[in-house]
């Protein structure tokens, strides 16, 4: 009796019900990332699209800066995959502030119908499953899925004003100033495409809030641990695989602290993510040199790692197939000042390689399941 | 020439691409409403399932209120359904406050697969979308959608605690407490169903941000009316319709001063739609009894409208076909105190009455188109 038959029988219907798998799956055509400086210094320095020496973009203020790294970032997608803006038909994006306001004033020029997410951290996977699945379904020819953050609207939002200097413990993370964007387009455009795909998005695997009930606002990778967990637990049940399926299985930004924690409740359940798994916020910064304690976070970490370096590894058929699984804490100062504890929610997303020349579409060692 | 051409002629994809008309409709199978002490005694007070009298609902926090809100509202229309939350496969769903806490909270216990979504107070126009489509591909025997907003939570967020006793004026509203949720089914599910369907959505119009420069945060019926405008004109163009078309065209919650500057602006591209417009946030309260000035608004009041009030009437066939069309105004009090403009957008779902013992799907005076 495999895995999914012994869910079933369980009778939760729930536990095999939380993925798809497409038949005929979308492609990632172009990505762009345009990151900050202190991101620009870090071990992905070389590969973002955009580094900007200066995060204030030139404007009044963070949370306009925010909007125009999101303008320039959709613009250079858009730029890299040759489209217009009017060739896209839905805009899935969001950001980490109240109201989603970088969102609502950075992406309004383009007039594109947008459908605006919040999933903490983990927006990025959210928009890729949207857009996959609108596209997969034939509502879109192509669509955009995008995230941001910034790291003074965010201190800002969520903790304090910069020039307060308060002190951070080492579990805290480093909320990665960025913004990453994709095209998504669906498999009846795919045929004019010309340039190579970064990948094609074979399946989802959408996650459910998650609470452990952790309290601590400064240690949000352990907070996250437990629903990147649950979503890679699901995962590979819903498409009876586990690790040895997979390249790379590549979470948000859980940092140290929650890697650690995520590699032993896998561990637990029979899987081994030793030296499979990748954490965007322990790649994003050298930790140490540049004192950013347990790692990267913002929905603008996962965003900008998966645009500037897992779908060019992707692309050229290091990594065949690839779990990315953003990572969101769902907090707000409120419910946090309020005594509630800080839940997560982490949405999956296989991105897998795709072989030029021979027209097909999920080739290399594994077939689609 | 029709409009549509007319459109496609100007080399303008955009203008005729925001749509989806269903081949295979979803049905709306079920909705759930729960309003606040002055909803219920406003004029649809006899029609919504549940009033609350004590609005904080025992919490200690009004947030929590809101959450425990959203939890009853979700199991009222699971249990209306006939359905346990492990029959639903997505979760659509959102609210007004920073870092949508009141859904993270109040809907954590489902465990449902969610997809949190901001679209201001147009959030339960996003969230049937994506639920149709989601239904439609056969992405999802089921889904939820569903939408809440809280007087004393919205008042803390974007205005002043309550004690302050600030004075609004004549052209602010007022936020509806209360939650509204929907499900809806696949048409490959609709086989089983034994309860007449409330209706069908038979398309959907995904609005853009439109920002005509707006400022008064006091005044949201007018930020918003250009967003409901181009929704609205953007739908007829899709679908080749006019106003003619609907029995009833209802947006969220323009309030008086929004609903005359919609008019205006149809009228002046020649669509006439007095008598066939309807505003969720001008039935919602008796403005001079309830001093509520020009209407209600946030994602409840077009929410417990929908589910309290326009579905039964187009179960019943007293409405054939309507176009629900939810507004929100894109702002946040840093936005605001920042000098932005306050941009809006508006989602636009075409409900349609479901012929009982027909079979027929779409029937009534118009075919589907």
């Amino acid at each position: 009796m495999n895995m999914q038959e012994k869910t079933k029988n369980k009778g939760n219907i729930q536990q095999g019900k939380a993925s798809i798998a497409f038949p005929c799956s979308p492609w990632i055509t172009a990505a762009a990332s345009v990151a900050g400086k202190k991101e620009g210094e870090g071990p992905l320095g070389q590969l973002f699209d955009v580094v900007e020496m200066d995060e204030r973009m030139g404007k009044e203020s963070w949370e306009a800066a925010e909007s125009a790294f999101q303008k320039k970032t959709a613009e250079l997608a858009l730029k890299k995959a040759g489209r217009t803006p009017e060739e896209i038909r839905y805009l899935f994006a969001g950001d980490l502030l109240g109201q989603l306001i970088a969102t609502s004033f950075g992406l309004m020029e383009l007039e594109i119908p947008l459908f605006g997410l919040y999933g903490a951290c983990s927006t990025m996977g959210e928009a890729l499953s949207l857009a996959a699945m609108s596209a997969a379904a034939g509502y879109a020819d192509r669509c955009l899925a995008l995230a941001s953050s910034h790291f003074a609207t965010a201190e800002k939002q969520f903790r304090f004003p910069l020039g307060y200097g308060s002190q951070r413990p080492s579990s805290a993370s480093w909320t990665a100033c960025g913004c990453g964007a994709a095209v998504v387009e669906g498999s009846q455009v795919q045929a004019d495409a010309e340039r190579v795909p970064l990948a094609s998005v074979t399946g989802i695997t959408t996650g459910k809030i998650v609470d452990f009930g952790l309290k601590d606002s400064m240690n949000m990778g352990a907070a996250m641990a437990p629903a990147a967990f649950h979503t890679i637990w699901q995962h590979f049940k819903d498409f009876d695989r586990s690790e040895k399926d997979y390249d790379k299985i590549i979470t948000g930004d859980l940092g140290t602290v929650g890697q650690a924690i995520l590699l032993d409740l896998l561990k637990e359940q029979g899987y081994d993510l030793t030296g499979i798994h990748m954490d965007c916020g322990i790649e994003l910064y050298d930790s140490e040199k540049q004192d950013t304690h347990a790692g990267g976070s913002g929905c603008g970490c996962s965003a900008i790692t998966l645009c500037a370096y897992i779908l060019p590894r992707i692309q050229e058929g290091a990594w065949k197939r690839v779990l990315f699984v953003p990572t969101g804490a769902l907090l707000s100062t409120v419910s946090f000042n309020e005594g509630q504890s800080v839940p997560g929610i982490a949405h999956g997303v296989v991105l897998e390689h795709v072989e030029t020349g021979s027209g097909k579409q999920n080739g290399g060692k594994y077939g689609i399941s």
